[in-house]
């Protein structure tokens, strides 16, 4: 590899593009503006789009009748990077040690961005055309939660139109596997609020007379699954896809993951729905969870305290084919028929998003896996993902279109956290996973 | 009444002396030296005592053989003001608004331990001196369960020998009805803090796999009640004292209390113990109660975590003859017999206080039904009360001697909660009401 690949990924690393602070606009706007510049001088039609929060990048080759159209997306922004003090080396300023490259936004998505951009500088230099019409769309906003992306693909639904996206913003079951994620879990949100005195109580005056919203809202969560993992609503399991036979062997033989699960949390044990693998169990089944839990006093020490209110927030994973807006109408009325004494139960609705299942046997997933096989040197593993990626749900649903995810992560990479890292030979395996994919779509 | 009396409550109430939390310390430390240097000032012989928390204030007259010695007790310190936002009128700064002084501690305890200083004064302003050998102990910290309390009538049990104490800490049944509390209940504290996983975790990638901390806190709050307000810790009930039949006669001639208790609570409906009635429920029943839940996320809108741990403040009213430490034993056992999986469940032990009962018509309860009634000008209401004040029965075990609690806090003066007030009318009738009980008990 010259050395050309890697000084532009530093280029691009150095703009401190945090999306969510607004004192960072700069720096995503400027990194915006030098990945279109870069894609113009490769030989794109390149513009940069505006939006209410940060632009777009799209760029296109010259697009001819008769060939596959194929949409690569990725994101120029990153998390913010505090703690800063729990970095080793400057959070902003990219550093290679031991055939690592630390700096934020190595993984999440600048490496893995610029290695399919670096992929495609290297075939035109070296063949002068790309066997695909390709449309590049990068945008600067995935990291608080892609608000203006929809709205976007909506605006300019014909301008993208393709045959399928391609991203890698995934990971790898291991070094140097190949691995093609097919499934991701969909998202219903929801808030319960329990009300009941008008005002904090003093719970030795009041204490037996009325009811506790926090005693109550406890009622109500406990009551969301049994002690073998199984949810409680009624219904909820009605529209579960059960996992595909070759699922559950291919997953198998990925390896210890309770192992691994237990050393990556710090559980004292793992818990979940009784008849299902680890593995299973993260991407394949739904879950119920609340992210939070409060009410009355919070501070150290005691403060005899009736409050006046509780909350859970709740979030439900889901797989194909469960609707979000079904699973949360459950939901309530699952909450509502409880009718808790002395008390009122309000349930706000959250953000949701659909499970995304695609077909890794269909004809562009083949082509998926060959590219994939190529670039590693053996077939590479077929997974689903716990997370949600709300974006490839967009692409299904504006542009008609399924999406491959061929991350090129590593599970201590890091994203997210202090010291985030991208190995340089999976940079290096990415630009060249980028020329076989095309060739493998074409 | 003169406006020195006002001036000097307003004083005490601007000093934020919240025990419980250390950055308020130096504000409860300099309400104590206030009120050292005031009774001094008053010509009592009065000292400001260390303990390993706030100190305590003491102050005598000159004690002369053959009089009742009476031992006034009070506390300078208050609950903590939060939520703040709550407050119409600044939390620490008094103001009067139709009638009532508004601030923390305007009620408890700070206004009826000033109503009995400023007699005391007119007294001696009027009289020269007191009928009665009295010792004044003011402690700082009653509303985090006087830890240091008992300890210190130990050390100091000779100087502290008298033959009835008098405390105005507790209610009155309705304006202007002089009230004589002749029980109280006990509590026992524990904080149950339940962990998980060594780190927040993403609820989608390991969301199904691992235990989540604020499920499992819920279900251990959801276990202490059934839905008939029954607690269904083992063995909880075992030793409970059934009420005497003329206390429930005498009740029930109080009036409504359940419309009140809905009126001062503003709950969308009663609920506690079935086959009792809310006075009954609230005075003579013992209670489990969460005063504060929390776990996970607690801002706006949702963060898909797990939390790491979870944690819920119970505390436990108890009656005759409960003990604080069978129950808390009995509770622990009841926690720790679910054994929750995939978490680990720690139970802290906090503060007790057992609960206590003096037979109003005993020679002393008679003077204080003496003195309420001239001070009221009709007999007064006999009550209990739900709340606790563990040093009644310190004084009990460690003095020997019987508490007249004689109340004059109204329901609606929204003790622990913002906006705490206290009627001017009843900050005079203490002042007047001291006079007379010293009378009726020398």
């Amino acid at each position: 590899m010259s050395t050309q690949p890697l000084e532009d990924l530093f280029t691009l690393l150095r703009f401190a593009s945090v999306s969510t602070d607004s004192a960072h606009d700069g720096a995503t706007r400027a990194a915006g503006e030098w990945l279109r510049n870069k894609l113009e001088g490769m030989g794109f039609r390149a513009a940069l789009h505006e939006t209410p929060g940060h632009p777009v990048v799209v760029a296109k080759n010259e697009h001819k009748p008769g060939r596959q159209t194929v949409l690569l997306y990725g994101h120029y922004d990153v998390q913010p990077a505090e703690p800063l003090e729990e970095w080793r080396t400057p959070a902003f300023e990219p550093v290679v040690i031991d055939g690592r490259i630390f700096c934020r936004g190595a993984t999440d998505n600048k490496g893995q961005l610029m290695a399919h951009v670096c992929g495609l500088e290297r075939t035109l230099l070296e063949q002068g055309e790309l066997p695909v019409n390709l449309t590049i769309l990068f945008e600067g906003e995935e990291e608080i939660g892609s608000p203006n992306l929809k709205p976007f693909l909506e605006a300019h639904k014909e301008e993208l139109a393709c045959d399928v996206v391609a991203i890698s913003d995934t990971g790898m079951v291991a070094p140097g596997v190949g691995t093609f994620t097919y499934g991701l879990r969909g998202i219903a949100c929801c808030e319960v609020v329990v009300r009941g005195p008008a005002i904090d109580l003093h719970s030795g005056i009041f204490g037996g007379a009325v009811a506790n919203p926090a005693t109550m809202v406890s009622k109500l969560v406990a009551g969301l699954h049994d002690l073998n993992g199984k949810v409680l609503v009624d219904g909820f399991y009605d529209a579960v896809r059960p996992l595909a036979e070759w699922e559950r062997q291919a997953w198998k033989k990925l390896g210890d993951s309770e192992a691994e699960t237990l050393s990556l949390t710090g559980s004292p044990g793992l818990f979940g729905e009784a008849g299902y693998s680890d593995l299973e169990r993260r991407w394949a089944r739904p879950t119920a969870e609340v992210n939070g839990i409060g009410g009355g006093y919070q501070g150290e020490g005691s403060k005899t305290v009736i409050g006046r209110s509780a909350f859970a927030k709740l979030s439900f994973r889901l797989v194909p084919d469960q609707e979000p807006g079904d699973i949360l109408a459950k939901v309530q009325a699952h909450l509502q028929k409880q009718q808790l004494p002395g008390v009122k139960v309000e349930v706000q609705i959250g953000h949701v998003g659909q499970a995304y299942l695609m077909d890794p046997m269909s004809a562009r997933g083949q082509a998926a896996q060959r590219a994939l096989e190529k670039t590693f040197g053996a077939p590479p593993a077929l997974i689903r993902e716990g997370g949600s990626i709300p974006i490839v749900q967009a692409f299904k649903e504006v542009l008609g279109v399924d999406t491959l995810l061929l991350g090129l992560a590593l599970p201590d990479c890091q994203a997210h956290a202090p010291n985030e890292n991208f190995p340089v030979a999976n940079f290096e395996a990415g630009m060249v996973l980028n020329r076989h994919l095309l060739e493998a779509l074409a």
